[in-house]
């Protein structure tokens, strides 16, 4: 199947990042070698960018989304664009609907601007499916309690809910784009859901998923 | 005169830094204390981002914009409106009209996407005034020969040209704003236009300006 692209959504400590690597080493096992990448970050000027963001630069709301759609104007040209366009199967951590969730919904800047901003940066970039892993904000701190923790993570636990039901309200308004999973349950049987979930969503793969 | 707001502008070699710093020590002299400050750079993040978009980053033209509007965002709200708001004379060294003319007018970005973008980074600190310093493209470039170059300023004559061109559409659209000076001229004589243009647009400092 050539140019798929599947992002990874959620909260912090949804454990996103941990099933976008599991199916990552699956398909590998599989023979199929996917592109794993995310936001921000994926280029060289994404991590300069990644690095104002989350630790040195104390961005104001503004600032942050502009340097969020700066790092996915780079990535999507550098990177996902390229890689799609080769036949690549591409597995992003992130995308444009943290953007929405964070800096829209979260942090209350307009979803219009917020929304049109994103369609410049992506030219039309969209991805096949969105892997929306959700569980209660309480439950994933508890799980990062343990990490040090960025910048966005300290964000107190009522940003968290409005950051969750923004992943919803999008969740929502597409849902043939996304696959929203349970993520409370143990890592393991969370990842046979998004097996289960990609294979609905892509027959042609399913042989591959058994 | 409470919070007013200056800025310089024109294409690389124009002029408008050591006019901007010209300007700056006269008012000094005369017990005026402005404040001095450029984009991209102004602020600790400003700074990170005018290193990411003239040396390390090779930002895609999107990226590039998205990265002047972060840090123009920032530097509205840490440095500009603090000082605007506390009465104080603020000189900047290029400001949104840049953008514009760079990123609208010269990479071909959707001129009306750029101009929301814009609006929506400076939360209403329009300036009271715009300088620009203006001269032909062949001119600005001899003199800067002798420096050593930042990526901008190694574009291609014609990009200088489409710049130029930008600058001067702003200018014709909003002429009440603009005071355009050519910058052909030795710098002392440009800074005698540059006093006798403020003096008019702002009668109250008129005295001063003698």
């Amino acid at each position: 199947m050539p140019g798929l692209f599947i992002v990874f959504e959620g909260i912090e400590g949804s454990g996103k990042t941990l099933q976008l690597k599991l199916l990552a080493r699956y398909l590998r096992k599989k023979g199929i070698k996917p592109l794993v990448t995310r936001e921000p970050g994926g280029t060289r000027l994404g991590e300069g960018i990644r690095r104002l963001l989350l630790k040195d630069g104390n961005p104001s709301p503004r600032a942050e989304l502009f340097l969020y759609l700066a790092d996915r104007a780079q990535h999507v040209k550098e990177v996902i664009r390229p890689a799609l366009r080769g036949g690549r199967m591409v597995l992003c951590d992130r995308y444009y609907f943290s953007t929405l969730a964070y800096q829209g919904y979260a942090r209350g800047l307009d979803l219009a601007f917020v929304e049109e901003a994103n369609d410049r940066a992506i030219e039309g970039f969209k991805p096949h499916l969105v892997v929306l892993l959700d569980l209660p904000v309480r439950v994933a701190l508890e799980r990062i309690r343990g990490r040090s923790l960025d910048r966005m993570e300290q964000e107190a636990f009522s940003f968290h809910e409005r950051v969750r039901e923004g992943f919803w309200a999008q969740a929502r308004r597409e849902p043939d784009l996304f696959l929203v999973i349970d993520g409370t349950r143990m890592p393991e049987e969370v990842f046979q859901e998004v097996l289960k979930g990609v294979g609905v969503r892509f027959p042609e793969m399913a042989p591959l998923l058994l």
